[in-house]
């Protein structure tokens, strides 16, 4: 049983994983892996990953048998497991919980080789409806109070498997991270009686200069103080905190946004290595001890998708102080992809 | 000029360093740099770097002269600059300021295959006799609130340059993490009228099983929720918040007390990279607006070193979310170097 601790001076939990099979002396960089019988993810393997708890595949086809376009399967190494109690407690002036919560893969494609910056958008949109069917469910069980959706993409990114897949974590607290935004979009509401995302993204579509996509639906933009170069959000235009209630429709128009996207940074990059992370809501079913910013979600937050291409070192400047430092401007980000994206459509 | 630019959600300063000379295209993983004729830190290259600030030297040796054993010099690629105004400045609702501070290199010896896990403890307490020099003559500088002193070593820890060298950035800021932990130190500190840091390390003490080296004056440990497999933090025994205030005597201790933790985790995780970070005070100096925080700091702050070895990657949970999973139980890790320590005394 993996355990969650608190950092008694920072206000960081850390999930210690240590069941998950590595010695001390076992570590290695990720590298890329083969497609084929030695990939639990590709299709006609599908007895080397648990059960698989959703996917997309023909009426015809039976679960965990070949045929599907997507599947959802509970990570096979886990660091969280969804049996037990939390277990609450303190040791001394630390505090700890058991290591409960839902660890699960995205299996993205049957194919290996499929990249998502090629698109095409549909099967993008399968992906985001896969993280919406995951999150309405999980979001069931009230000791679940986060889920953390999000995909590695290539060596230097952390992807152990090279088969296209993104990965879901329901964890029975709220990141700091997650904390310090709903903290900080509760008094900007309290101060203004506006959302604090609407606001940025008001404020980026007035001055212009690091918008990348200006859609119907959803803008992307390289934000004001972006810690990595060509760091990307997406937001949708409309004030929403309910990734879930997202429809089909506008689903549909954020995968093509994010096609876009992926595609636009290869040129910039040269195919980096990246993390996307999809910024949602902490679960409303979550009642006793839940903080009052849980109360407003409704009104000051708003889901976000970040990309992060991981093309520079983090060292111990950023480590020791959670400071950047960006070797790239974010205008300068922007004006390349806009400069790459006009040439494409020319 | 490069920028210093504030989150206006999540509470965090980034440097846009911008002008530091890369294209958008142009990046590349740090490799090994060789030594002699090519390197700006190696002997007889003192030209290459901009003149000295401070050096240990014989004394019938001149500055920019070979001889030093120990130098201290401005960067020559600085994210920072100390000349011009901090310009503080509002974007609409996002906050700015100038890129002033100092970027400073420790350059630890002339040779360029020294490395510190080797010793001799005398050349690291030259390396800690230089930090608090240049500590020390920066804080006279109000402007100045902050001194990140950190080592990146090896090219997955981000360092650009083999040669061994620290770096010092004196920042116009308190960074995100050192404010977190001084809101803690002082929150705790009206609780209990105790420095949290001190009880944090009497716990670790009386537990005993993450201790891996328990010394007269200093104590190094694996943390109860260490971020990284093996992560170790070294604490003075008694309450001090001055780093620059430490004795020539004590210094001479932590030297060794560094230099055996390095060692250790050689045969524990292969020669790994690794980033370390002396969290000293935020600087007295600075006067109006300073935070109430600052008033307490010889009562609730307590300085230490934090030694990260970078054998897992960061990606996409970490990213999102400040919440890390750490492979390795730190008991684990403790008991692996005591096992080392133990089969070296024998």
């Amino acid at each position: 049983m993996s355990e969650l601790r608190k950092d008694p001076i920072v206000d960081r939990w850390v999930i210690i994983a240590a069941e998950r099979g590595r010695r001390p002396t076992d570590f290695e960089t990720p590298r890329p892996t083969p497609g084929g019988a030695a990939c639990p993810l590709c299709e006609g393997n599908e007895r080397m990953t648990p059960p698989e708890l959703w996917a997309i595949r023909p009426e015809d086809t039976a679960p965990n048998e070949p045929g599907w376009q997507l599947r959802v399967v509970p990570n096979k190494f886990p660091a969280l497991r969804i049996e037990g109690d939390v277990h609450r407690r303190g040791v001394g002036m630390f505090d700890m919980m058991d290591g409960i919560g839902a660890h699960e893969v995205v299996v993205e494609s049957p194919r290996h080789d499929w990249t998502m910056a090629d698109g095409p958008p549909k099967a993008i949109d399968r992906v985001l409806e896969a993280y919406q069917v995951r999150l309405s469910d999980l979001y069931r069980d009230p000791r679940l109070r986060y889920c953390v959706i999000f995909r590695n993409y290539g060596s230097e990114a952390g992807a152990t498997l090279s088969h296209p897949h993104s990965q879901i974590m329901a964890v029975p607290v709220v990141p700091r991270r997650t904390k310090s935004k709903l903290k900080a979009a509760l008094e900007y509401y309290g101060r203004k009686e506006r959302c604090i995302f609407c606001d940025t993204l008001a404020q980026e579509l007035a001055l212009e200069d690091r918008i990348v996509i200006d859609e119907e639906e959803f803008v992307a933009f390289a934000p004001f103080a972006s810690r990595f170069p060509f760091e990307l959000h997406i937001y949708p235009r409309e004030h929403s905190h309910d990734y879930a209630a997202l429809g089909s429709e506008s689903r549909a128009r954020l995968a093509k946004v994010m096609q876009q996207c992926l595609a636009y940074l290869r040129p910039a990059l040269g195919a980096p290595s990246y993390n996307y992370v999809l910024n949602v809501a902490p679960n409303p079913a979550h009642r006793p001890g839940r903080p009052h910013y849980w109360e407003t979600l409704p009104y000051d937050y708003h889901w976000h998708l970040e990309i992060l291409p991981r093309v520079t070192q983090v060292a111990g400047f950023e480590w020791g102080t959670g400071f950047y430092i960006n070797p790239v401007a974010p205008e300068d980000a922007a004006q390349f992809l806009r400069d790459v994206m006009n040439e494409d459509i020319r």
